[in-house]
């Protein structure tokens, strides 16, 4: 018995044929939903070829009806309404495009759209990365679609390749710039030595951050898609909780500065690892944090708010991925995508793919995680001190990569670069250091390696 | 009635159920066909899982029955035979891997897999590029899957992404490095000042060129895949005697030398772009040829063998996808990804979107594609010979980016980069200033912009 059994079907999902409309319900009319319709409506023609039949959109729900949406000229028979459960609750709805955004209510209307045996196409990273089990659950046992490509990168066909593409390989890592606001500010910071003060002000005047950033520069949206791609990666459940997440708020300009002279750059990374303990057991981590990648590193030359994501299989070897990872039209274009997937099936039978944890790999604790840290600290400037500080790695058993030392003021500024040693380990000498007579100050500590 | 209906079915594709082993020939033994099964064998537990049934490999067709094959050791129960058409007509058979090679042959052997109802898994580019329309259509009449995204870029998942994720977009421009000899070779050149022989005998020497590389140093490989991810793209049929090759063998360190000191570094693309002409009408153009690639361009910094493919869409914006383009683990990754698709096709039902190509663009001819050249020319030393030569390019209205004159022995250098202009145009200016007294020599030619 394998864990497609959970599927409650038997290889039978049958079509209703070639030629037959597709009925289509969009849940949610922002930047993304309003881009959704009117591409529908300009690639009609080739949706229809791709698909074996037309896409019917035959309602859209908002919550706000009094707003005047211009691209719904180009569909004037459709229901527009802000009741979306009698929408998905209709006969005539085959597909459901739910691109709302949020948690609950949203999860709502996913599971009432899967039970009632609709395909459902969403671009809801937050919703995927808290509930897909309970939403893939759903799906299997309707023998319907869930599909969220969009919710990734947008543009960039992670889901797709993690769940097709190397479905022959074993993924042994995944890392990547998966928000476009921080790397935006991250990049601005690089170049025109801004504070991030400055530069997430600069984000925001532009439209790269939203007017409360907070998910963002977090790491929170990041933290969601990680979950997404270790749990596609591992075929292992890792929720949005599982994921360590630490955001940019103390990346200074005096940081990027010190890591541009030692040859790295600072990215926001989502870093998904497949882990084997020293007795073979295996486990997975997911984890987001700023992280000095060396400037000869593909992902150190992603600029702007581009995303880009690495990912190694034992087979493929490294790949890399590289795109918009947000913005309406570029999301648009995976939800499209997914739809042209979902309704073809609807038309000539078949599943997607469905999202498959057999493997149950647990999640590492953050702890347990091998790491390397840069750490940056004002000492005292006597005879001695570089003696003792590395005396007390050795002590720990965590091994020194790098160190350089600068004169600055009345102080020296020490840069310690460790070789890989487990994060709690990292963690606790940190605090040693704090504690120590000869060490004045830790100024950062950012972890190395993309 | 849409193209799709020429499948002859109507949205019935059942599959034989959930736990059914799916029977498995895996025709030639090379390094690709030795690698699919060395890792069906270690994947097994995980395929299984992701398929809904095993993997049951039940016979290997090799051309030479004598040789010693170790793999094999864990195949204990199959078939080794010399006879391909045998084992494809077994009953037991479901899915048939081709990794044989060459044209006529495997066209054969997999129009007969086709016809007989068994799904088709294929790395070969030839074949595909100059039979995709006769095997589209037995695949289609049989009601099976045809799947080759090892085809192009091995590991990369061009294929997948042309096929499923861009599904609901409008592809414009391909561009891309698919070949990893010659972007060795380029490399090498490049970053160690070698010539061109020099160069591609150390490319033999580590085994990154075969020991008749004319189908890589020709072009002739990278017109197959061109070909290929047109017909996709674009959703057209471009074969490979439609593609305008140009291989490499003319490029001389010289002309690495003078690139590099002007911002470029020379490339083999492939190029497949969508035009439309001055009445609206649309055509499709696929092309290989040396290039000219602005250093700040992403292609620029694809070195060694890798590959990587551009991608620019109507609404995801611009794409690249990045890695190991040739081998045999990334090949066998691709070949194992789309096994697992066309396995699941058979236990849970349902097919893969077929090569559909509905939109029936022509191809452009070669001579009305819009390109830039890179004229290096030697010039007599005298006054007047740019004005001369600069009316000369006036008088047929292709319009000047940029001179560079260089002092160089009795001759002056002369070299000019055109803005854009029909590639016919282009061509024939150049056999003018071939004719002029001015010129004395046209040292190289070679077309600019990835």
């Amino acid at each position: 018995m394998t864990a497609l059994s959970a599927e409650g079907r038997n290889g039978n999902y049958p079509g209703k044929g070639i030629g037959q409309p597709v009925g289509v319900a969009v849940l949610g009319m922002g930047t993304v939903g309003t881009e959704v319709l009117r591409l529908i409506n300009e690639f009609s023609g080739s949706l229809e070829n791709r698909i074996g039949g037309p896409i019917d959109v035959r309602g859209v729900a908002v919550s706000d009806l009094s707003k005047k949406r211009e691209v719904l000229e180009k569909f004037p028979d459709i229901t527009l309404t802000d009741n979306a459960r009698e929408l998905i609750d209709r006969d005539d709805i085959d597909v459901v495009v739910e691109v709302i955004g949020g948690i609950d209510y949203p999860r709502e209307l996913v599971l009432a759209a899967l039970n009632a045996g609709k395909s459902v196409v969403t671009a809801n990273k937050a919703l995927i990365a808290a509930h897909a089990d309970e939403l893939s659950d759903a799906a299997n046992a309707a023998g319907v679609d869930l599909y969220y490509e969009a919710a990734v990168a947008a543009a960039i066909p992670v889901v797709g390749m993690l769940r097709r593409s190397l479905a022959g390989d074993q993924v042994q890592r995944i890392s990547g710039i998966v928000n476009g606001t921080t790397n935006f500010v991250l990049d601005a910071m690089a170049s025109t030595g801004a504070s991030y003060e400055e530069a997430l002000a600069e984000a925001t005047r532009l439209g790269y951050a939203e007017a409360d950033p907070t998910a963002d520069v977090e790491g929170h949206d990041a933290a969601s898609k990680a979950a997404i791609m270790a749990s596609m990666g591992f075929h292992s459940r890792v929720t949005y909780d599982d994921v360590h997440a630490e955001g940019i708020t103390n990346i200074t300009a005096d940081d990027i500065a010190a890591a541009a002279e030692a040859g790295f750059t600072i990215k926001l990374l989502a870093i998904c690892e497949r882990l084997i303990d020293d007795v073979g057991n295996t486990s997975v981590s997911a984890r987001v944090h700023p992280t000095l990648v060396p400037n000869d590193h593909p992902l150190a030359t992603v600029d702007k708010s581009y995303n880009a994501v690495f990912v190694e299989a034992e087979a493929a070897g490294r790949l890399m991925f590289y795109g918009n990872g947000a913005g309406g039209a570029p999301t648009a274009s995976a939800v499209l995508g997914d739809l042209v997937g979902a309704a073809r099936n609807k038309i000539l039978g078949g599943r997607a793919p469905a999202e498959n944890p057999y493997a149950h790999y647990p999640v590492a604790d953050f702890g347990d995680v091998p790491t390397r840290y840069h750490i940056d600290m004002s000492v005292v400037d006597r005879a001695g001190v570089l003696a003792e500080i590395s005396r007390r790695f050795a002590a720990q058993d965590i091994s020194i990569s790098a160190v350089r030392q600068e004169e600055s003021g009345e102080h020296s500024r020490l840069i310690v670069v460790t070789h890989q040693s487990l994060e709690r380990k990292l963690a606790a000498i940190v605090d040693e250091l704090r504690d120590i007579d000869e060490v004045k100050s830790i100024n950062s500590v950012i972890r190395l390696g993309a």
